[in-house]
This record gives C-alpha cells, structure tokens and sequence, in this order.
C-alpha cells in the first residue's frame, strides 16, 4: 500500500493507494469518529461494491450505516438530486459527528462532499474514489459542488475529506470510454508541471490501456502527488491552483452546451487541452511539436482531440463568460508556456489569439 | 458610531453600530472588493431600504449592483427559493470576486450568507440587518442555512462577512411583534453570560418597546459584545458557542410542528427559554425566583412564555431527536445553572425532569 499525504495543516489527510484496500475495514473506520455513516453511490456502483463497503464500515459492530443511492451521471449532478441525500440524513436522524462516504466517481464524490459540508453545517466525510478520474484527481483536494444549468460545479465548497481510499482493483470494473477520460487528468499533470511522468506516459500508455496494475498504481500515485503538492500550496485557488484547470474552460464550455453527460468529463477536458495548446501555440508559448506530441498521446488514449462539430464559436464565448476564473469581467486561462512541463494562469494574451483558436475548431 | 470587532485571527471583521449608517456608502464600499455586489433583499425590505442601499453600493461609479428580492418570512428558507439567488448572480454573470450583501432580517442574512458561501465555493459576504433579531444575534457569527422541512437550518455553513452594519434607525420601521422577538434573543445574553445586563433590561424594558434610540443602541451593543466574545472563542461550535443556543432546541421543535413562519423565530426562543428554565428548576439548578424573573421580563416584552396549546409531548420528542445538538443519538441542552448569568450545555441530566417539564408545557 502507498500512503501520498496531502499537507493542510490541522486538516492534513492521507490518500490510501492499494489493491484490495475496501475490504481493509480497520483502514476505513479508523477515520470515522461517530456511530452512524452514510454510504452514497450510484445505480451503477452499488451492484458492484456496495456490499463490501458495508460490510467494512460495520463489520465490528460500532458504526451503523445508512445508504442512499443516486442515478448515475453528470446530467444528475445538481440540487435537486443532491437533496436526496439529506433527506436520507434527516429521515435517519444522523448527527452532526456522522460521517458521509462517497463510493464511486467524480460525480458522487463532488456531490457527497458538498452534502457533507452543509449537513447540519458541516459532517465528516470520507472518498472512496472507484474511476480513474475521480482516483487521480477529483477526490484529492476538497473541490466540492454540483452543475447549475448555466455552468458547470457553481455551486459548491472547499471541503476537505479525513482521507481517501483508493482500491486499484476496482479499475477491473471500468468501462474503457471512462478509463480513458481519468488517462486525460492524468496526462494533465504532465504537462502542467511532470515532464518526466509525461515522458512516461508516452512510454507506458500501452500498459494503462491493457490495465497493467503495476503501471497504473504508479499513475495514481504520482498524479495523487503532484495534486497534493499543488493543494497544499494553494488550497482555495488563490493562484498556482488554477492550473489544474489547464484544458477546463473549453471543456467545461463543451460540457454545459452539449448538455451534461454527454460528453464525460475527461473527454472534454481532452479536447479542451488541445483547444489551449493550439492556442498557446498561437501565442508563439510552445513549439509545434509538443502540440503534436499531446494530440499523439491524446489519440492512443482514444481521447477526443476536438469539440463536437455542432459547437459555435458563440457557445464557447458566452458559456466561458461565467467560467469560475474570470475575475472582474476578464477571463483567465491556462496555457502552456516553456519547454514540455510549464504552463501560466493569465488574462493577458491577445484575443485574437483566442478568436482563432475558436475559428479553427468550430465550424461557425 | 460604535465599532464591535468579532477576533477570528486573519477573518476578523468590524460590526458598525449607528443612525444613518446606510447612508455611509463609504463604509459600505470599502468592504466590497471587486466590481460588482448582488443586493439580496425581500418584499417587505425592498419598498423601505433598497434604493438607499443600491445608491450606497453605487455612488462613485466603482461598484456595479444587482438585485433579487425574495418573498418575505421563515416558511420561504428554503433551498428553492435559494437557488433564486443562485439563478439571479449566473444570469448577471457575477464572478468569484463578487459581494453578496444580505439587506433584511435573520432570514435574508441566513439565505444570503449561505448563498454566498456556495456560490463558486465562496464570494464576498456583507451583513446590513434591518431587524432587533438579525442585528443583535443572527447576522453576528457567521452561521447560515436554510431550513429543511424536518428540521430548522439543517443545511448551511459557517461563512463570516466581510462586515456588518447596523443602522439602528431601521428599527423605525420594525413592526411591534418582530421588536419583541428580537428582544427575546436580547434577554437570552443576559441569562446565558451576563448578569448585569439582564438587570438592566429589567429596568430598561419601557424604553426599549418605546424604541429610545439611545437604550436600544447599547442593547445592541451589548449584545453584539457578547455575542462576538463568545464566537471568537468557538467559532465552529465545539463548546461554548452551543450556549448562545439557550432555548433554541424547544424553539426549533415549536417552529418546525407550528409550520415555518407561523410563530416569529424570538417568540419560539421566549417560550422555550421557559421550558428550559422549567427544567432547569426541576433540576434543582435553579431557583423559583429566578424562574419568575424570566416569565415577568418576557412577559413585559409581550413575548410568549409557553408553546401553543396544540403541540404535543411526541411532537416535542421526535423533533428534538434531529437537533444539530444531538451527539451520537444523545440529547444536549442548554440549561440554566447556579444564579443568575450562568448556564450549561449538557446532556448529563435526569430525563424525567424532561419528561414532567414537556407534560407541564403540552396539553397531551
């Protein structure tokens, strides 16, 4: 088992990292401090895992579990199903030292975290992350919340979790459409701050898609690294942060207009990062060839390396116009600059740069 | 003006006391960061204070304001019609360096502090309390939330404002019954912590219904003294804080079987601070004078000193059951305890005095 700290003073937690780890019951209840949890999951998860997760929770007795059970997909990822989850917590009249454990992927990760810190103002909470994407990315680090119609997670919290749990095994389960979107956070680290772990994913690439345990456990763990790093330096996006959104803005702008859930989250983001290479390209920050080697590696993923050709220049200018990182009416990207491995949060390029990225990958 | 500071280390922030503050656009606007702030208002606020407060926000052409005006009363916190402020700053394109400015009583401010603290996981918050009950408890602290059909502000966060104004000549256009309930919130500091201002009220209860601006600033100040002291020494609610809940736990179970709204949250308050001093002479912790002192104070603010004759003991029971007090299925409660000022939060007592202060209080 590899254990990847994520340093935020008293609220520092581990991420556990390890095949077989939901059957390790100690592991788990060693961070739920109360007697009652609440398991959240999906129509999917729960035939899957549930019951071991149960099982682990409450096997010696101490802690009793509730369970509810939410739709599958980002298409459900709003207020209205988020509601369900404290109706739950009311009806059976948990506390406020429960603890909420989100099993599944982002989706329920994101919900449940956000559910955790406004039951009763604030519960404890634990992940237990059961996709790529939400194993090396979006369960570390406390981002929380739901869509709203006009953009993606805008409502929600910083929320820290007492600890993630990753069980590598249940990788076994995963489609390979969602395989290969967690591949695109994973890719990100790479070229936002990890020459080294892109060089390596241009190496091992074969191995992730065959599902090598080996490669992957290595995959999540420095991709778990490189995201606590970043968090503990930054832990409410004040600055370096942002760059975990490298791809995002677009991504999300194709997210929000083909409707949530068409698209999965790693897929937009794919395309997305293309849309910000192309870009920084423009901009003369990078070199054609690294733009070349990104879409390489994007489409032995078999990433999609641009929108869906119904999108407008126009969707993408108004839905990015609420993007969370515009700040006084400027909008801010992140975009890749120096040799492989560097990237700059800014608002300061030429919109034009920006008006033929949009030109190039759209079809009006 | 009088300037009470809350000491929450790097988020401490000014309470302003004073006539005419509103106009003080000046004072407003030097807590609001960026360049725009979506006032949040209701029906009943918005004909009396908003133009004051738009023309505060605006008057120097930095700061650009938006409005969403909600209808008015407890029974409407609640997540949908939150989700209208939600609505309201997406539609406006307001961004993560916005200010929400809460412009009403302990409804609005819960609503809008909530609203704040969610919206992009988190912007800018200011208080400016138009009512006795929001300006001498519920707008200092930073607690806020809605409220869920089983049980009173059970979904929200701890998220402090920027700052808080409180221009006490707003007072002027309280109705009679929101007056009183605010000074129901005004006697609890008395019981809870301060002898010598319980005293006080005694003999200053005239002035205040008359509403004499000079006693009713120093209750204001008092209290938000007081209130600040014990929220800088617990902020989050580990211990001490849960006093200021003196009454609540009878209250909430009185507003959420009355139906939200049907009693003001101050007259709740009043009539289960009776049963608490109730029990607490059951107890043996206190004596039947200091009981009758109580009635008598209530009585002369025209406050309600039992619940309403149709509530029952079960109703009683089975609400308290969810209080956000309740610690591993164990009931906790405010009691008062040795003479007058002092108090304790406690599950350790004899049920039965619980159980002959509810047949005493309920009709069956």
């Amino acid at each position: 088992m590899k254990v990847v700290e994520v340093d935020l003073g008293d609220r520092t937690y581990p991420i556990y990292i390890g095949r077989g780890l939901l059957d390790e019951g100690e592991l788990l209840r060693k961070h739920i401090p109360g007697k009652t949890a609440l398991i959240v999951t999906n129509e999917t998860i729960a035939p899957l895992y549930l019951d071991r997760c149960i099982k682990a929770v409450t096997v010696d007795g101490r802690v009793k579990a509730e369970v509810v059970i939410l739709p599958d997909g980002e298409q459900h990822k709003n207020l209205e199903v988020l509601q369900k989850v404290w109706d739950k917590a009311l009806e059976c009249r948990l506390d406020r030292n429960t603890t909420f454990i989100a099993l599944g992927g982002g989706v329920i990760g994101d919900m449940t975290g956000f559910a955790a810190s406004a039951y009763q103002r604030g519960v404890h909470f634990i992940q237990v992350p059961t996709t790529v994407m939400s194993q090396v990315d979006s369960s570390v680090g406390g981002k929380t919340g739901v869509n709203h119609p006009l953009g993606k997670n805008m409502i929600g919290a910083f929320y820290q979790p007492r600890c993630v749990l990753i069980d590598t095994d249940s990788l076994n389960t995963l489609p390979d459409r969602e395989l290969a979107s967690g591949i695109s956070e994973i890719i990100k680290y790479g070229l936002i701050r990890d020459a080294p772990f892109f060089e390596w994913l241009e190496q091992n690439m074969d191995k992730l898609l065959q599902r090598d345990p080996e490669a992957f456990t290595y995959a999540i763990e420095r991709s778990c690294i490189n995201k606590a790093e970043v968090v503990a330096a930054d832990e409410k996006e004040g600055g370096v942060r942002a760059t975990l959104n490298l791809g995002h803005t677009f991504g999300h702008a194709i997210e929000t207009c083909t409707g949530y859930g068409a698209w999965l989250h790693g897929e937009a983001v794919a395309a997305g990062t293309m849309m910000a290479a192309d870009m920084s390209q423009r901009l003369g920050w990078i070199d054609a060839e690294l733009v070349q080697r990104i879409r390489a590696l994007n489409e032995r993923a078999k990433l999609p390396v641009a929108p869906p050709p119904s999108m407008t220049e126009e969707q993408f200018r108004n839905t990015m116009a609420v993007d969370k990182k515009v700040q006084d009416g400027k909008l801010r990207l992140i975009l890749l600059k120096g040799p492989l491995g560097n990237c700059v949060i800014t608002g300061d390029f030429a919109v034009l740069a920006l008006e033929d990225t949009l030109k190039a990958f759209c079809s009006k």
